[in-house]
């Protein structure tokens, strides 16, 4: 087999329709939580709220710098929302992927990953706000229950132990 | 190459034994730790424990609620096998895949893949209930062990830089 | 199509430069990130700082014990890096993987891989040292870039919603 025969082999994979939007939806809900850290260091900066001495140096000498090294409500929420996300965003990634590639019917396939980066971007909104619960708790139990749904397509059709 | 040949090409992926019991294991360890979130829920509303001001709204008003902010022994604990969880089952699945698709011998691959999960899932009941030492620490080096395993194999068969 | 076939489709996902490439980059971040789980074990074994009570049990009996429950600025700093970590080689695996199947050009695909890696490592050393400010910061955006510009071209060249 050529070398341009093999390459055409390999995009297949990004050919298939169910793949793309699998790697779009990804891509969007990943660089979603990685807007996280942005917000992270805003707030560290805006406030003057560190956590490691080398980085208020610049705020001040010795004993005067020291007084930043605390923490603060609106940094740790931050930080919830964002160990929140990668909790959720892991399994997402890997039975995202897998339930991909196991041959779904599209619409389906495409109705699930919709909702999860949905869910993930309220839930992102009514932590950072914060909106009254239940939006939040709403908008977690979304993500996580169709990733539980994505797991359990796959494993009932592809189960091998 | 027609549509319906491209799908058939697709699916072998998912006809491979190897991918497909990396899928089910990993299907399965991600599962298990999507069940730390609704663990740590669990314990935060019995235990009436929260981390935002939001979340204990219901239980109270104004000072009466802000009670309920704080921490307690039991929900820290679940939060830090959650974080364990995340930080050693991110790498496997990572290696793992890259491994599965490297053409593994098939009994060798899925010995990995259980011990893997195996020592995953001890982790959590070791740290959960709690059993004295060195059970958990054990299950991590296992697991640990089993990851590094398989980067060997990976980057032995593989590298290329 | 034979079972024999079957297999060499499935190796040529691993002959195709880009992904053998993305793999073993991978792999040497993800092992770097399983290093903390070491460096962590290793500040709390040598200070006696610990965050559970069966993990000093063997350093003295009850109230004696419970002395070692603490935490230090070491170990905390590691457990810092090592969630920074998580935070970022996520995204990378997830984008990267989908990228590396999106047919990119090689050269374009090794330079992002190596900057990714490059940036992480330094960015290890620059926290654990720990170097001055603007050393860590700049690892941290010079990763953070290098994942955005995947998902960019990404996204330019296969967005499917």
């Amino acid at each position: 087999m050529t070398k341009i025969e093999k390459m055409v082999e390999l995009t297949q994979l990004m050919e298939n329709e169910v793949f793309m939007a699998f790697a779009s939806y990804t891509t969007i809900v990943l660089s979603k939580m990685m807007f996280m850290s942005t917000a992270t260091a805003f707030y560290r900066l805006t406030r003057k709220v560190f956590a490691n001495p080398e980085d208020c140096a610049g705020f001040g000498k010795g004993e005067n710098a020291k007084k930043y090294l605390r923490t603060d409500d609106r940094v740790e929420r931050v930080r919830r929302a964002h160990l929140n996300d990668l909790e959720n965003i892991v399994p997402f990634l890997g039975i995202g992927l897998l339930y991909s590639l196991s041959g779904p019917d599209l619409s389906t396939a495409i109705l699930h990953f919709r909702l999860f980066v949905g869910a993930r971007i309220y839930h992102t909104i009514a932590y950072l706000i914060p909106l009254p619960q239940p939006n939040r708790a709403l908008a977690f139990f979304l993500g996580y229950g169709v990733t539980l749904s994505m797991a359990y397509r796959l494993l009932r059709s592809r189960l091998y132990l």
